[in-house]
């Protein structure tokens, strides 16, 4: 532990002051108690104990950072920009680009998270805003990331978002002119096949919209290209941005073929868990009868039944793992793997999707035959589907795998959290791993550094 | 601006509520006053009007800022942790990975900012936080890196800040064990020789420390393998986390070789400056006599004297940019560019560095020869060693390169700005581009087209 000081630790736990001053009055305000009711029928919808110990906050927490996530309801972009425009010599009054230095001021790769309004998940935004200085004024950096987040932190289509984020950049600041070029990713719906969701965010759902004004307007106004070779230079794949500029199709999953395939296998929505949704609507501030807005309850309630809570064990019999074909000498010194089934799950803390990989090593039984992969992609998939934990999820994985494989098993769990984007913390690019050792993996660190030595390298996001 | 409805976004602006409830009464707190006359002191000791429009909110900025980014001072990690422990059967209450499924769980990638405790400047973290259960009990993901962010938030060095993460996680949770890895980046201090300061980070101070207690006490426990492996996914190149791992000189660049080179170019420091970040360090909660601190305000008043306002005009007449050799046509019509020019700066609203590269295009007039490239380099330095924002600075090296040159020339300035990641909106991977064109570049679409096609892709870090 190095010069740690534990006696200097110590007192710092006594003396130190609480976290966050606001909180205690958020527990108590209508919206909070409102949503906290809505939630819990939705877990009761979902066949959930609700005073079970992982589950007893969940309804508060929920509440908390949806109130926190859709925070830019309450707030407006004016007062953002007014409190930061600074008189800058030498930007000439009319258009920038032409009128001498008062150029082009883009900040990239701003990370930004907001909810879709078609399904109530959140979903991801590279978001890159641009505006040609006027009237000898520039507006602080901080504040054109400020303002975007305003307009995220709502119900959202990424068109709207660009569109909202522009006018109000234009009507704020005043400039020649504003660009926004927004890159969304959505989680892509389970269709139960098999699926790979890497980090590399393959298989999701993407949009890449833009919005300008003012000298921006003209989409083929030559300060267009200025932006979208400024945005070259950041990996930004410019040329297909035109495909999703005229779209009239919503981009959520929850409305795409594939889903609607997996939701007629789901029952018809608990009308007594639209109707809670349809009130967080308006917790939120929302109106409900709003166009985009009227299918989003039973929407949100289809995709949160993938993870209803139904009893497992009678699900695994009928595949036999024993029938696997292949001639891999299946001795007890031979590893076997089964490298990046997918899984999607829900977190039981804060009702929202996790998701990525599973990775399970194992070593054969004497006398049995590896053991087929669609068997154990079924056995990640009937785990994910429910309200879990990715500590469980892996540990429950593990021991079912287990008890078909003799024992010596080991599994590693890697998972994206969306709880850790959508809330306060807003990690970005963070991602969770897992591991669960039984048997032989418990006490032989080699086995152990030969299969995760085996799992293949991710690109960070 | 498609389907956006500019009524309700008036509406909008006048419902609005305040966005931060607390700023009212930080503004008046005996700190925030205390470190706004320190502020004062340094930017009168750097020859600058405080009351000049960019500069006049600047002291309330840094001491929001600063009070923002330090206020892990005053929160106590047992708090965060206790708030999140939940009960997970099956968990083996004696060490998690010999007694069954209860293996480690790690979070990766976590990005942080902290204060470097020997210069004041703030470094970016990616902190990679794992633990293994035990009790029975698993803490909220999350919270791995709330707790990280206590420690973070305040002055520190990479191998005390893993200390601490460490063993607050240790008594917070009562794992099995807990175990840190932090890479740390921290701006090299300009030496004024040709550098070039890229988005991936070359040149950087780079400080790669871990720091384990429990199971991950002995640095060789099998534990740290599987920690180590499941790190190498994501790029970690741990084969070199043992180089720093018991070093004892200080990794910041305010004491290394090159900089007391630099420093010796720079007026000794002024003392009532060194006063004013004194009584700064006081306002934070820290005390100045801490061994690591009696140093540092006099280092950050050396690394800001590097910004002092003096009159550039007379830097440039020595150098003679027609001397330069080469053979190529210089007609008009031939464009020229130096890409990569590196620079520093300080913004002059927050009082941190923001710090990236300089490409510039440009026609040669007529007879006249290309400009050497230490004779931009030199204009570029000039320009960035003052309190600056970035559109000025694009401008001014605009202006003057052009009065060299004959008028027809294009900057691009690619930074990135301290201030997006140490404050509020904590936008790790942005980064800010800004043009300025003059003559011919301002009416001829396609030779901006070129040039910016001629910059090499960054990165994205």
């Amino acid at each position: 532990m190095g010069a740690l000081n534990e006696g200097h630790f110590l007192v710092e736990l006594e003396n130190g002051v609480k976290l966050n001053c606001v909180e205690p009055e958020l527990e108590e305000e209508p919206e909070t108690l409102a949503i906290q009711n809505a939630v819990r029928v939705l877990l009761q919808g979902l066949n959930e104990d609700i005073n079970r110990e992982g589950l007893k906050k969940t309804p508060l927490r929920v509440a908390k950072a949806l109130l926190h996530g859709t925070k830019g309801y309450k707030q407006r972009a004016n007062d953002i920009v007014h409190s930061a425009l600074f008189p800058e010599a030498g930007l000439n009054n009319a258009v920038g680009h032409a009128g001498g230095a008062g150029g082009l001021v883009i900040v990239r790769d701003i990370d930004l998270f907001s909810y879709c309004e078609s399904c109530l998940l959140p979903f991801q935004i590279k978001c890159h805003v641009g505006y040609v200085p006027s009237g000898q004024r520039v507006v602080g950096l901080s504040k054109l990331s400020r303002v975007a987040d305003v307009f995220a932190r709502r119900l959202q289509d990424p068109q709207r978002l660009a569109d909202e984020i522009c006018s109000a950049l234009q009507h704020g600041i005043k400039p020649a002119g504003a660009a926004i070029v927004l890159q969304c990713l959505h989680i892509h719906f389970p269709n139960l096949e098999s699926f790979v969701l890497d980090s590399s965010h393959q298989g999701w759902v993407k949009a890449l919209v833009r919005s300008g004004s003012g000298v921006f307007e003209n989409e083929n106004a030559d300060l267009w290209c200025d932006f979208l070779n400024l945005l070259k230079f950041r990996g930004v794949n410019v040329d297909k941005i035109q495909m999703t500029d005229a779209t009239e199709q919503c981009w959520c999953p929850s409305q795409s073929s594939s889903s609607a395939k997996l939701s007629s296998m789901v029952r018809s929505p608990n009308q007594g868990m639209v109707t809670a949704v349809t009130s967080i609507l308006m917790s939120l501030g929302e109106d409900p009868l709003r166009k985009e807005l009227i299918e989003t309850p039973s929407r949100f309630v289809k995709w949160l039944m993938n993870f209803h809570n139904t009893k497992l064990e009678n699900g695994f019999g009928r595949a036999d793992p024993l029938e696997a074909s292949g001639d891999i000498s299946h001795d007890r010194e031979q590893m076997h793997s089964e490298l990046n089934l997918s899984f999607w799950s829900q977190c039981e803390h804060h009702l929202l999707p996790f998701y990525g990989v599973v990775h399970i090593g194992y070593f054969c039984a004497e006398g049995s035959k590896p053991i087929e992969r669609d068997f154990l992609q079924s056995i990640v998939h009937s785990y994910g589907f429910k309200l879990q934990v990715q500590e469980r999820l892996t540990r429950q994985i593990a021991e079912t795998v287990s008890s078909y494989l003799g024992g010596d098993v080991m599994v590693v769990v890697e998972a994206d959290h969306t709880c850790m984007i959508s809330r306060g913390i807003e990690k970005f690019g963070s991602n969770t791993a897992t591991i669960a050792v039984l048997g032989r993996f418990s006490i032989d660190p080699a086995a152990r550094a030969i299969f995760l030595q085996s799992i293949p390298k991710t690109t960070t996001t």
